[in-house]
């Protein structure tokens, strides 16, 4: 095995997309992918566990992280906070092991700004129409948020170009697959090696 | 479906490597992609056929394509020259089609300059010394082009950087394993899409 570092794969999205699906198949099927867990201000919805899905603080508990610098990017979204704790992402990536991040569109941006080598994947709905469907399928937000989520979608949708790649979410084991074979990729890239595989063989020819 | 380009899948590598037979073997799995049948100047190996494997061309029949300008690019490797017929090959990526072209690392050289949407993808040996019992047991070239093409093999890899992609070539399946996805996250690269994925959800926007 020739060393590299860990991936950063940064999954975002439109509300309702279905970005969470996505990333609890990939988790599922890699045990060695580490899903990075978010911190909010937001309640929690029905089944959702504290330090699993996300770590689930008050506005008071959030703020001293924020004054701790201990976040690799925060947002507030609606009304709530989200935000990205730092240390045990960077540990994992320095060690090899690749992390996953499901995150806010505003909070992908930020970490693009530090963390560029990231792999940033967008996950579109299959149409708008789906999209709004799903949003209040889901039973857990109010009209009004309902509507200022699907008023955002297509704003959202145009930023695309900030990201790696896209995922057209139609059907979830499709889906996983797709960002599977981008990881397997990713993987694959010369610059996530910078000079490990020319020296693996310098080292060869020195012993010859 | 978003309509994009076909993919130019340059796979290229130290002579010996295994690139031949991993492209054979994803030619076989996937009858959409198309090989690029290159020409050249040197003898047909055992079992080649003229057409297939490459168009078998005369010094003079090779120098009028030359002055034609019908080579997408063209090299002399070892005494012999290599050519990649053009047209062929622009008419199928502008259609959508993939291609795939199997050529010698000079040759992928000047497709880079002339096409840098290619995905250039670089076929490592696990090591040198199977690069060479690889050269050695393939029983066509002498005993001096052997020594020739093993003594460019390591400066051959220092040339990686200039690619995408690496496939350290082990055993083919896995190989063409990992070039399949290789291929499969370049179809989810939104840069290949340009402003189409907006465009579409802008349509349905419009239409309601």
């Amino acid at each position: 095995m020739i060393k590299r570092k860990g991936l950063l794969l940064v999954v975002s999205g439109p509300s309702g997309a279905g970005k969470g699906t996505i990333c609890k198949e990939i988790i599922t099927r890699n045990k060695d992918i580490k899903l990075s867990v978010s911190a909010t201000t937001r309640k929690p919805r029905d089944g959702e566990i504290h330090g699993v899905n996300y770590f689930f603080l008050s506005k008071e508990e959030f703020q001293k992280m924020v004054d701790n610098n201990e976040f690799f990017e925060y947002a507030k979204i609606y009304d709530n906070y989200y935000g990205t704790p730092k240390s045990a992402i960077m540990e994992s990536l320095e060690n090899g092991q690749d992390v996953i991040l499901e995150i806010e569109m505003q909070g992908a941006k930020q970490v693009k700004e530090v963390y560029p080598e990231g792999v940033f994947i967008f996950v579109l709905p299959p149409s708008l129409k789906e999209l709004k469907s799903r949003i209040v399928g889901r039973g857990t937000e109010t009209l009004e948020e309902i509507d200022k989520r699907f008023s955002c979608a297509f704003e959202e949708i145009k930023k695309i170009s900030d990201y790696n790649y896209f995922i057209i979410n139609k059907e979830v084991s499709k889906s996983a697959d797709e960002l599977q074979e981008i990881i397997s990729a990713e993987k694959n890239k010369v610059t996530r090696y910078k000079d490990n595989i020319i020296d693996k063989f310098k080292e060869e020819l020195e012993k010859c």
